[in-house]
């Protein structure tokens, strides 16, 4: 109902040229009536039985059989492939191809419903030789990671984009749900949150664009803290950046992370208790809409991981455990990754939260707990099997005094006088926590490189695309 | 029931500490019973009527009147605030307070629902002479944009930013409902998209950390292709940039765009539809769900604006202007700013799809029309009033012979050999639009200036925070 208003007052369309383009030969009989276009979704799941339908696809696999050549078709909407009946005609994998057919009762076991072609047109072809991607073969991670403007095209990976976005739902509706305001916090940033190095510069050849350095930024945290000066409960779900020199499994230029700030905080428990909802009611969803997806990786691309966020927090394992830690670093020293881990085992392989580390090992901003003479900081880590530290926050230091003493001793004061106001008015006990989107995903799905679980990952000497 | 491993075994708690802090001063009677803590959208809705409750939130007016003192109190979970009824007592505006009482029948006429104060606990204070707002002063936007770290605590930024995070749900409602996957697509990127200039760059000092130049995103578009080999439906959602050395009122360094991209695509048509689907229904799910916080921009701060999506279609008013339009420029030429509004404003103040450019004003992924000797390429813009484009898009070109050609003739075969990949490999007719997120909540609102739709606006010689 939108008025068109072009030059020659017309929608240019297409659909000559379409369909005259590539190879495209009957089967059987031609059909008049411009038959209904499916999803794959939904020819796999039976809608329009009986009916004359049209779907379209990428072949994903080719199997000659006697008279007949069976098809795999799919076209992203699910993880199973439209099984597509068809009389013995050259068909590659890769292929893009518009069927025409009735979907009919399958006779065969492995899916309950098939399509009977009528027509295949071939949309677009795809050279079997040149194709990275080979009939029959299960491909590697490795292998597929080479071709990123391919990967998306095998099963393995398009199972993970679409439980990815679901995830990205997941965490949405968590905190929709329980009346967050999301925030968009900003990506270029003059401050660098922690004081730490690793910083990406943003620049503009021989400019001096923002008058001030910028960087990309680390954490949305010091944002999100203006805002929980007005609102109670905000979030942010973004990207972030590390300049961290590490081709590792562990480690992205570039990741995704959920950050939330909650204000009038008594305790740590206060933010311990979202950091668990969360994580409980995120995975619980994917495992909910994903299920054959994250099949798909515990039984072909990760076999022997499991999750189950019932298992998870069975309270008696909990307290099975609860004595037996062993923490193998002397008072002081900070976490590393094999200390975590250890610890997670340690409590059979369940999520485990560390609180209140040493005070200096902390950025300015976290809550003294003022116990001297242990002197921690109100901070907590969530360490979850497989990956280690998930999740990491801390109450923010809300008295000014306390925080300008602190900033003081930096010489940051001046830098961070904005941050200062935000304890001058109105200020009040408030504390947060962010979690690694990737690392989320690795732990439900037991995938070992995080490269794996992000669509085009950055790292060090690798910006493809 | 995650467990706590610390080196006390126990969580931290700060009670102590927040409860003797600030100003606490009892009214009436203490009472002993727990109250509820409610969040003040609850309070205003007479949750709990009667009951004694506890809320927590920030002081937005005070007004002493004969011997009490009404309070309005705020926790950003909606406009509206709680209105606290105390003994007159010293309360300044921007405290963070914590107010126990009854819930009782407002006898006033303003509020239905108010809180009879027992005890006022000043969680915060707030100096008057140095915060920046004042007392029963409606601030300007343009006041309230000098305090970056402030300003959510007005009630005209603080419904903006409601309103933004109800249109990020709304955007996301709309392609999930419609089986659009949403993908991540990165920040950093080799490829420049466009030819275009105005890129910032992504450097760290006095290394080669990416081996090849890297840069901000201008668009997620190629890497959403890159998923239209796979996938029939994806969108999607995140920060963009542009080095523009511009202060306009129209433009910003980093803002956030909608990007979708569909594959199997006949037309142009293929495109407006999603289009308008998206605007209508983001539009439609702002009014129902932020009624209140769009009325505030309506009625004052921007008034005479309205906005409803039934009226912006409606059949008659199109087809009565449907003759009328005089293009004031040249074949050839591309439409600017002041050409758009004329469009717009002449087909009475509607949404006008615009379709058919000059096929050399476009990127080398337009799809060409092959219709000399016009020659124009299937690209469309949708202009809105107010602000002029909002969504711009095009059929892509998928046609391998054409392509190559085109990216032959610019030298940027090499540069694109994997975006040539994609047509070698299964290519689809497919087509994709974007639409800017901040001129979206500039078109609903009647906001004039994009800072102020925006959490931390960044624009050329300003990045503060």
């Amino acid at each position: 109902m939108f008025q068109s208003a072009a030059k020659t007052l017309s929608v240019a369309t297409t659909t000559a040229a379409t369909l005259t383009r590539g190879t495209s030969f009957s089967i059987r009989r031609y059909c008049q009536k411009t038959p209904a276009t499916l999803r794959v979704s939904e020819a796999v799941s039976g809608a329009k039985l009986g009916a004359n339908v049209k779907v379209q696809g990428w072949v994903r696999s080719v199997r000659p059989q006697k008279a007949n050549l069976f098809l795999h078709v799919n076209d992203g909407s699910s993880l199973q492939s439209l099984q597509v009946v068809a009389s013995s005609e050259l068909l590659t994998l890769g292929s893009a191809v518009e069927v025409t057919g009735t979907l009919r009762k399958s006779p065969r076991q492995r899916q309950p419903f098939e399509l009977e072609a009528d027509r295949i047109h071939v949309v677009g072809d795809c050279d079997p030789v040149d194709f990275p991607f080979k009939i029959k073969e299960r491909h590697s991670l490795e292998y597929i990671r080479q071709f990123p403007h391919l990967r998306c095209r095998t099963n393995a990976f398009s199972s993970l984009l679409r439980i990815r976005s679901e995830a990205t739902t997941a965490v949405h509706s968590y905190f929709k749900e329980n009346g967050f305001v999301q925030i968009h916090t900003p990506v270029i940033t003059s401050n660098d949150c922690e004081g730490a190095g690793e910083l990406f510069q943003v620049e503009v050849k021989g400019e001096k664009f923002f008058s001030v350095p910028a960087f990309l930024t680390v954490s949305g945290q010091l944002h999100l803290e203006v805002m929980s000066g007005a609102f109670s409960r905000v979030y942010t779900f973004g990207p972030t950046f590390r300049a961290e020199n590490s081709q590792s499994r562990r480690h992205l230029a570039e990741f995704y992370m959920v950050e939330a700030e909650v204000s009038f905080t008594q305790s740590l428990e206060d933010l311990t208790k979202v950091m668990e909802d969360m994580f409980r009611s995120a995975t619980e969803h994917v495992l909910a809409h994903c299920a054959e997806d994250v099949d798909l990786f515990h039984k072909h691309v990760t076999p022997g991981h499991r999750v189950s966020p019932q298992g998870h927090f069975a309270i008696d394992i909990l307290n099975q455990s609860s004595q037996k830690f062993a923490f193998p670093t002397d008072w002081g020293c900070d976490l590393q990754t094999e200390h975590e881990k250890h610890l997670v085992k340690h409590c059979g392989n369940i999520p485990v939260f560390v609180t209140d580390y040493p005070y200096d090992l902390k950025p300015f901003y976290a809550r003294d707990n003022l116990d001297h003479p242990e002197h921690t900081a109100a901070a907590v880590d969530l360490l979850v099997p497989g990956v280690g530290e998930l999740c990491g926050g801390s109450l923010r230091e809300e008295r000014l005094d306390l925080l300008k003493a602190r900033l003081g001793e930096a010489g940051l004061e001046d830098t961070y006088s904005w941050y200062l106001d935000l304890r001058r008015f109105g200020s009040v006990p408030h504390g947060g926590f962010g979690m690694g989107f990737e690392r989320f995903l690795q732990c439900i799905l037991g995938v070992d490189n995080i490269k794996d679980v992000i669509a085009f990952p950055r790292f060090s000497h690798s910006c493809p695309l």
